[in-house]
């Protein structure tokens, strides 16, 4: 037997127009793409001929205007499709591209959240992802009958519950359950029915759930928080980390960290493929891909800079500062801590305005920006990639549909030259292709003894 | 202008294998439909052929297993699509059919909600339809923190401004809000958002929401509830009402209650579509229904129909009382009393024992059963309907996919010939082919002096 090539996992980070914060404007970009079928589907059927492991939405339960004013906001695009309802109606002109969606663990329900994505699951014969977040902004609390947001430590702690609800639930059903015997008039087997009967701090949910065993057995997990509580939620229950990491100092620092953290939870490196954000411009020479983003940048209003910028420190309201002035001192809030340091660390290590540092991070918001040739780009990931960096890259597209197009008829078949990613799906679930083991059922006093079959 | 003759309205109630508790076991039945995509696909699709206005999927959020024993349960089907992720996927290989789900306003919360049928509203093209139930199960509670069901007049307080906000959120942007001019770089009318902030008794919801206005205004909004509190919630806000009645001077007396109290609220008559449901059986002849019906009740093992009588009195537990004798004096929960009436009403009024009534109601579970060749069941449909019965029915296929082909191939072409039912669509979206008003924007100034577009 030959031992393969290690393989690069690929994500592709959807939003509305593109990752640009200005991305709509672009003569290229679909201006009403965030609430256009029509457009989800060009794209997910481009990924999915570019073979990424999967698409992926990032999500908000508010619209994100605070510290921002109306007149930034009504610059931005603010209104989309609700993901899981979205990656239900792709999973039907979809065949083997994973679908994943963020959904907050703060202002959920575990019963709810374990129901939908085993139905997803189901409905896409096992492609089903969940990028599990705590959530980090005032708006959304204030959408969920809170005041102020939750603390950060409590956050995490009911999180981690949560996961541990939805893993019950997910594991009611027993994977050879249902027999559903016309004759006998057996449905399911009462032996294999295990019902959680969860009591816990933050949660009492009893179950069963009302859908079968997922396909996947779980729904792959997937986490974005790269806080110290996040990086350690993540070694006990994440397979994917979407994190984001700006040298590659820093990101090899996060991947031999977190996956030195699995030992502990008796976990092999193997099972958490870490997958920092990258947002490519690509062209046909170095001088051109400049030239694309500059144009991009370009159409940024001040306002929407500032706007963004202050929503990425936590709300902070940074239209008393000078734009052309540093960034002033910070508090550290409740919100999300692995973001303000990013922003911080990029203003001091390169010594930037706030104007320089809005227009630094309005392309990748907070993510790693590639401008350059497909070899270039493809010498990036590579160099990531084999000198412990990453698993994988989460591709944030800078508009849409156009960004996505050129990377998957340039820089996808570089990659594939270089035997670096697939020419054709390995698996049909998104476990499969990603390489991870299917999870045993918890209750399942048999589970050691016997293969695991699929549903 | 010819005044167009008064038709019939009709929605297509799909359970997993069919409407009947044994339908899983009926030998042309799908027992695996629960949690099969391509059977949805196909009966909806069906439905769309015989152009009935919408599907409609019921829906609990737990396993239904009181008071049953799991004998009982293990005889059931009892894993099923979540809903609004299975009509998501249904949107997409629909073109002209209401999508519509049931959805607890006990144990959810409304910025969810208006956003998830916001979002499948814009990826069906303006077919999304609500059903808004408040839950009657402490299965349900137990899955949501709770040791007991919230007690019904709460319920309905609680669902009442669960409206409230959820309206309020669908209406945070103007229809004509959002400009998306690339040259200008303004995305939205500032003028044209309005931020709910509603803070209530039960609710505390800033908003905006981040979805556009629905393309129907709000998605049609359903109600089951028949009680007193249902009965006054539905004149106050609903635009269907899906009700069980037995007879027709029941049908007639309700109909007309609830059209009478419509005024109060400043509504038309016409405005709420009332629809009970109807357990159809269809033979070539009246013999050979009641023969199909026959075989039916067969397969009801009789721990299934105790079980299922005892969860609609509301969890009393039956098995301590003789089969064949009377039903008990049952004392009235908190849960649903409006079924717990016309269960109790039905053993009087007939004189059923124990079984005889779990038998009588196995099949519709409460709703009315029609037996008869095609020409009698329609006969049967036109008489309440032009005798102040109905504005049209809720259809339960006994079994599917087979029950709901019988109805289209034979039914509906005989509505059809009376006049009674359409041979295409009207309009473009559920509330056009139902015949209901686009809602105006309630926060917005101009809406009753200008003419209201689809955004």
């Amino acid at each position: 037997m030959s031992t393969k090539k290690r393989q690069l996992r690929l994500g592709a980070f959807l939003m509305s127009s593109g990752h640009h914060v200005a991305a709509w404007r672009h003569p290229d970009a679909r201006a009403d793409g965030g609430l256009n079928f029509q457009h989800f589907k060009q794209i997910a059927q481009t990924a999915e001929r570019g073979k990424f492991d999967m698409i992926f939405f990032a999500d908000g339960v508010a619209v994100r205007d605070r510290g921002r004013g109306t007149e930034a906001l009504s610059r931005t695009s603010v209104v989309h499709f609700e993901p899981l309802t979205l990656l239900s109606a792709l999973s039907v002109v979809t065949e083997r591209i994973g679908l994943t969606a963020t959904v907050s663990t703060t202002y959920n329900e575990p019963f709810h959240l374990a129901r939908k994505f085993a139905s997803l699951d189901y409905l896409s014969g096992g492609r089903a992802g969940w990028n599990l977040v705590t959530s980090a902004t005032v708006a959304e609390a204030n959408n969920f009958n809170r005041e102020k947001h939750m603390e950060h430590t409590l956050r995490y702690e009911r999180a981690k519950e949560f996961v541990d609800v939805v893993t019950a639930l997910w594991d009611s059903w027993e994977d050879d359950a249902f027999l559903r015997d016309k004759e006998s008039g057996i449905y399911f087997d009462a032996d294999k029915l295990h019902i959680p009967n969860h009591k816990g701090e933050h949660f009492s949910v009893r179950g069963p759930l009302n859908v079968a065993r997922p396909i996947q057995g779980y729904p792959v997990i997937i986490q974005a928080g790269s806080s110290d509580d996040g990086q350690e939620l993540a070694a006990q229950t994440a397979e994917v980390i979407f994190t984001a990491q700006q040298t590659l100092a820093e990101a090899q620092a996060f991947y031999a960290g977190v996956k030195k953290k699995l030992a502990k939870y008796g976990r092999s490196p193997d099972h958490l493929k870490i997958m920092p954000g990258v947002f490519p411009v690509i062209g046909r020479t170095s001088q051109e891909a400049k030239d694309k983003y500059e144009q991009l940048q370009e159409l940024i209003h001040p306002q929407v800079g500032l706007g963004l910028l202050s929503g990425l420190v936590g709300g902070v309201d940074l239209s008393g500062y000078p734009l052309d002035g540093p960034l002033p001192e910070l508090p550290e809030t409740e919100l999300a801590k692995s973001r303000l340091k990013l922003v911080t660390d990029l203003a001091q290590r390169e010594n930037l305005t706030i104007r320089e540092l809005y227009l630094a991070i309005a392309g990748a918001r907070g993510h790693r920006t590639i401008l350059g040739t497909p070899q270039q780009i493809a010498d990036q990931l590579e160099d990531w990639f084999v000198n412990g960096g990453a698993d994988g890259f989460n591709i944030m597209p800078p508009y849409l549909p156009g960004g996505l197009d050129e990377f998957v008829e340039l820089v996808i078949p570089e990659l594939q030259r270089r035997e670096l990613f697939r020419t054709e799906y390995e698996g049909r679930t998104l476990r499969e292709n990603l390489g991870l083991p299917r999870p045993t059922n918890k209750f399942s006093t048999v589970a050691a003894s016997r293969e695991q079959v699929a549903v």
